[in-house]
């Protein structure tokens, strides 16, 4: 019988976006500047929510120490100060690309799968308990890994997008370490009851079907969709 | 005609809980130790929900900007730590009052009719438009000045509650001056059509009324509800 924490480190090793195809081509160097533009664009759309997600979270908790922990999740993606923060570093790795702010920040142009994932995500945090919505973050289990691999496949295999515009991925390697710490802590004292400890696997599991589903789609796009030319390499 | 600024000032002018027998038996320090206790345990109710539906505005912003100028507001009732914040000053107001720290945090004793008007206003912050959940948070226009008149009022009539406990009333002074001032240019940004004015006024209108239901319970309470004994002054 395994515990919980092997119950959800076992959902992150078999369903992690890391095993994706895209992702794996992303990472040998196979995507055309074009698919990567495509990425970097559409999963910005997740980023941009990342915030909203957790300011759902926070709502969730009935104690100042819980609300102080989150609200820091909602910081290192906004920031303290215009042209600070996760979501501006984002942008800054879309500029360093080859696109433009402002198509970056018009989400008219994102793929309906992906804007399907992502209010399915927020939708999940905003309506179910703060033990399931705590338990979906546990994908920052293995998020420095896949930061630190790709760290590496974007330096090796993709010299024409600038160094700059890879802090996001750095500066995420030990903000996921700390967040996954503090999220395994409070799933594992949350989850009592074999119920509750079902529906934590179940969370998660649902979370990494977002990612997953994320990168479907823009795997399968075929490049006509509305904006997603972009400038040649 | 009205400015939509003149109409919300109006609302306030005439509504707000400033103008209620309680507050008003309050401020003239007709107050009974018990009675203020009472108001003191049950309005914690409320503060204590501030964080959680300033969580939920924060989550119906797009931009970072604007998300950060609403976690402040988090922050200052969270604190930044342990032992800081408006909602821990609320306890020790509650303490300087002869309340402990237990009954303050135990929400079993609260009477339904605060219950109901807390439970109205998260819920109105969670389901309205930014616009309306912006706008309901304008009875801080009058804040700085109830808070002025209680210090004093305190000061006066309740010499029994230790100086150290009016911290809370000090510190609202300013936070909710620099907040309406805020909230109010953000109104005034957004209410474009007569429609979204109307909204604007209505959402600021049932606001006033949460706050005026809250101390109508309060009022009407017997003193028999349970848990409401307190120690002699």
């Amino acid at each position: 019988m395994s515990t919980l924490e092997e119950r959800l480190r076992d959902v992150v090793a078999r369903r992690y976006h890391d095993r994706h195809p895209f992702n794996r081509r992303m990472h040998d160097g196979e995507l055309t500047p074009d698919e990567l533009r495509r990425w970097i664009r559409n999963r910005f759309h997740y980023q941009r929510a990342i915030p909203v997600k957790d300011a759902l979270i926070t709502a969730k908790f009935d104690s100042p120490a819980l609300r102080r922990m989150w609200v820091r999740r909602i910081q290192d993606h906004d920031g303290g100060a215009d042209g600070e923060g996760g979501i501006e570093r984002w942008l800054r790795l879309g500029e360093a690309a080859g696109l433009t702010r402002e198509r970056l920040l018009d989400a008219d142009g994102v793929l309906p799968g992906v804007r399907l994932a992502v209010d399915g995500y927020v939708n999940f945090c905003r309506l179910r308990s703060p033990l399931e919505a705590v338990a979906a973050s546990l994908t920052e289990l293995s998020a420095p890994d896949i930061m630190r691999t790709r760290i590496d496949a974007f330096e090796r295999h993709y010299p024409w997008i600038e160094a700059d515009g890879l802090a996001y991925f750095r500066t995420r390697v030990g903000q996921g370490s700390r967040d996954s710490k503090e999220a395994l802590a409070l799933v594992l004292e949350w989850a009592r009851t074999e119920e509750q400890r079902d529906r934590a696997v179940a969370a998660l599991a649902f979370k990494c079907d977002v990612l997953w589903s994320l990168l479907d789609a823009v795997d399968h796009a075929d490049g006509s969709e509305i904006g997603d030319e972009g400038p040649p390499a």
